[in-house]
């Protein structure tokens, strides 16, 4: 396939623009995807702001965007597991496969990875993308590709609650109902986890929470959200906690509410990087904390889990902007965080199957 | 409380019958409970047909019965979680708490367990049990203490589906739809296990497995269960299989239907105690098999999993039968194995809450 | 065994004395132990200098010490596995066999222990004690009850070791050269780690560490401890860390030094029980963090490592005082704490074998 | 590098011979190896005595030889880890990188391997060979080419104790005393395994287990294995049985001598492929089976395991022949296997560091 495609490029903090570019040919491994949908996440905003998350720097123009769905319209000579027409999720991170994380099955840490819309390496607010056809997993009939979109932060959730060991019998709170945060809720309680309870103080995000499952909320402008998984828990305390909201204050409550020998999973970042912890108390308890980059191995288990009804991913979707309104799709992302939950990017009407 | 009880006994092969004898009185960190209703299991089938497994052997008159559901009516005065009135599920085996096995977590390898109906400890058929009260596990409003009587069998496919390390994204085939194999069927579900399929010769059986929740069945006499395992995965072979039927056959079929590097977890025993396996092929996929001798750290988890809907113990439950009618309960369960799946004997009324 | 005993006592802050209470009677399950060594933990220091460790509140007179080795004098009727001259090492926590921590194996954080020298339960300096015999550890002829007094600062690094999943293949370093570094680096080279480095200030602790085993040193007023890790690892980073000083800067140090994916394992408890920490770096390398309160299933390897020469005990003793001269002993820990790395009380001659 | 090389190809059964083929030319990912000393694994001799193992069939001239040592002499355009002159050992098994198995760090099952002598794959038995870099692994000063080549079956042994988790405080027993029993032995001491029997029926290979370091060994032909294990544990059973011997009666044994919850790793291929095995034993006794398949993960910690002087790779070497002389290595290897241990077949002179 020959042409040319309308890419999206942020120019500078807080201007969006369009450009013109290849269409890009698939090499022998690889698939051209159509794209369909791509989720904007917290780290597109974050760039889009600030220019920058750490010593990744933007240098405009760039693409952001690294949620895609699409449909396969070209199929590399050696693939074998894809055709044109299928619909899929696009895993985004392309590693190495030699190193010793990739070698030991941690390929999430691989230090070459080439991953969408993460400084210098593009990402695919654009309408074709040629990617790893291993990367690129085919969505089932009753999955669509605005769900594929979603499957990325879905991954994230996934990967939060493996790391937790989580598991059927357990009590678990997951602090923040963001995007990250709600996902996880809902990976959580496709692993079976007993009881599910999410603490925000955001009371639509809480409602959010409850419509997509969630066996409780607490709302810590309300109550001591500590207190308040005491007493249900009978003064044990919770079995396991994951921490999407990114606070110091939420993270030293998710050391006071677990009981002893428990687990803690931190997901969110906070704005200075650092926190002061209560790490004594966290000795005397014993506790484990796990930590969470990316994801690795989920993609296929998250769709299942979609595909099998287990998890509501359009309800998480608040907001769905045209690729054409894309500089408002960012702007209202950023301004409105308590009413948009989620908002993704329609690049092009979905393929009927 | 004093006074006399019910007691049904074996007084030989074949032979039920009743004696009286005084209810016990609980220890202080005992609580008596009024039993309403027991399952039986294919052990106490096993005792009462042969007098005996292995070197357990049966001096009647004994008291078979191990699968107890019921309601507190006396607390000892150092228990504090459980008062008169808690309807409870008992676990049938009580340990010593300072051997290696006790004190790493393997309670249910203690060598100095004793459990109900393991000769010459006396099971449960009978009105009441003074029992440890830390194995009496209260049942929440909406759990009925039938169901709470299955939460034994239940156990073991919960222990089952653990040792199997089950868990989302997996597929699972469970070889034998009886009372263990429907059990762990439901505990495969409960974990978040993606696709469960059931195999079994008794279409009757897959035919309750289905009405259970199992994603699919396959009938090993109209279909070789391989090579409809290996149509189900595109040719990969399953993750995991959870072998109850005990037979050679079926355990030689477990091997073949796995993919490499899979993990079969054995817990049907074989008539012989011995079978020829193809252990050549299991080293090179480099299988793992574990083993299941009944369960520990299971019931809270169970009865969580029943309270929430997750798992549908009635659903399992084909015969009741009134404690007055145990020698036909007995006969019956033994004659008529392919429709009866889960028998359970009545012993008094179910305390109203 | 009737009569009585001396016991030193802690009268006050900074005030040793000693005062006579009557021989104990071992009950059934306990035997009564002749004390030949106990030694001096940072904690018994620690109460004697401030009077409290966080709400355990020293109400004197007092009973420190809880590393004890000593012989068997007298036996309980229901114990089998001692006898009258066994020498032993005394685990110093019973706990309660019956909570779900002690049930699922993790008796160390069972909220019912009674541990000694932990408000209000007395400590062993003194000339007998009667203890749980299950948690008397039988020394083999080649370990004396010096090095019997010791498996309990050797159990906390043994612990440390495993909660870091250690194994051969591993580079580890150990933050901190006291006691529990120097237990710790000989538990990982026991457990096969390939290298182990040392960090610390004070250069006799440091000598100490390579006499004892150590791959190597590093002396952090002198060199970049971070730096010189990576010069060790070609840039890499270690594997495992285990933080022993209990300071904010050698925790922040590991964090730094390890490789993504690794562990740390906390250790040592710091002065204000608070730390500020880059967490942001600990999720951008996926690090786990483990945590270390007392041990759990560690005395027989302990005593076996001993006994294999694995691990010299006796090495790290640099002070054996008189059980009369206990108040110097108490003074002089506290007050040269640059060259006493391990002080250790004679309570009596060892009994000959 | 060009030029002609000489190959010893086997020419049908029994029959070896010799070849010249062009000196093979690096990849840009790969190095060229002079190799200098290849051991003679049991599979190369069986391949050579019968011409298949399984469906793996020879079709001469094949190249035999898996376990290969040398020095680099040409390095690829993108090696950056080697350079000329770096003496290697050569894991021989190269994998896709990107399947389930690579993906999840489980190479060792990649369905697309391409492993040395492994028919249709050529072998090493010859001069020179380019191979992956990535699969060449420096040896440090202190390791000869004649150790690195012994590397590849170490690998196994430490694949096997890895398997059966392995770790210090445990008693094991090794059965069977060839060169993959005794590099298992050796590979659990450097894990911190406390205790390591192993048992076999030729007296001169226990004579070389106790050589090179075996606590103890038992020999089957004079005591019962199973008593012998039982009296050496009071009576417990051991913890871990590694099989090698590859036998039925010895697996049974292996079952018999452990304790309940305890692990056996069958490395052993038995002649048939089938063994019969007390199943219902394992099931009473709760026991886990894990396999191995070559190995994963071990190369560098095995190098380092002997460059520390923990493994005596040297002393398991019986043979060595010249590379002239493949015949009668191979005739002698097959005909004396109670006093050939281990051969290794010397392609060149040892490159001088």
């Amino acid at each position: 396939m020959t042409g040319k495609m309308k890419v999206a490029v942020m120019n500078g903090i807080g201007k969006m623009g369009y450009t013109t570019r290849d269409i890009p040919t698939p090499k022998d491994d690889e698939v051209l995807v159509k794209l369909e949908y791509v989720g904007i996440c917290g780290s597109d905003m974050h760039y889009y702001e600030t220019g920058a998350i750490g010593h990744y720097v933007v240098k405009p123009p760039f693409v952001l965007g690294h949620e895609p769905g699409g449909t396969v319209v070209e199929v590399g000579s050696k693939v074998k597991h894809l055709k044109v027409g299928d619909r899929v999720a696009l895993e985004p991170g392309k590693t190495c496969g030699h190193c010793k994380f990739c070698r030991e099955g941690q390929y999430n840490l691989c230090p070459d990875v080439v991953f969408f819309a993460t400084p210098p390496v593009d990402g695919v607010f654009q309408e074709y993308v040629a990617h790893e056809a291993a990367l690129c997993f085919k969505l089932p009939e009753n999955v669509s590709t605005l769900e594929g979109a979603l499957i990325e932060p879905l991954a994230v959730g996934f990967h939060a609650a493996n790391q937790g060991g989580a598991h059927a019998g357990q009590t678990a709170v997951v602090m923040g109902a963001g995007c990250i945060g709600l996902m996880t809720m809902m990976a959580l309680k496709a692993e079976g986890v007993s009881h599910v309870y999410v603490v925000d103080i955001m009371q639509a995000r809480l409602d959010k929470a409850l419509e997509l499952g969630a066996d409780g909320v607490i709302n810590g402008k309300e109550q001591d959200a500590v207190q308040a998984v005491l007493d249900l828990t009978d003064g044990f305390g919770c079995d396991l906690v994951i921490e999407t909201a990114g606070t110091e204050f939420t993270t030293r409550q998710a050391i006071e509410m677990v009981h002893k020998g428990a687990t803690i999973v931190l997901v969110g970042y906070s704005k200075s990087g650092e926190m002061t912890l209560p790490v004594s108390l966290a000795l005397d308890k014993e506790l484990t904390f796990k930590t969470v980059f990316r994801y690795r191995h989920i993609y296929p288990m998250a769709i299942d889990a979609v595909a099998s009804g287990k998890i509501n991913l359009k309800g998480v979707v608040t907001n769905i902007f045209d690729f054409d309104d894309i500089q408002n799709a960012m702007d209202k992302s950023i301004a409105d965080k308590a009413n948009i939950v989620k908002a993704v990017v329609k690049i092009a009407d979905e393929t009927k199957i």
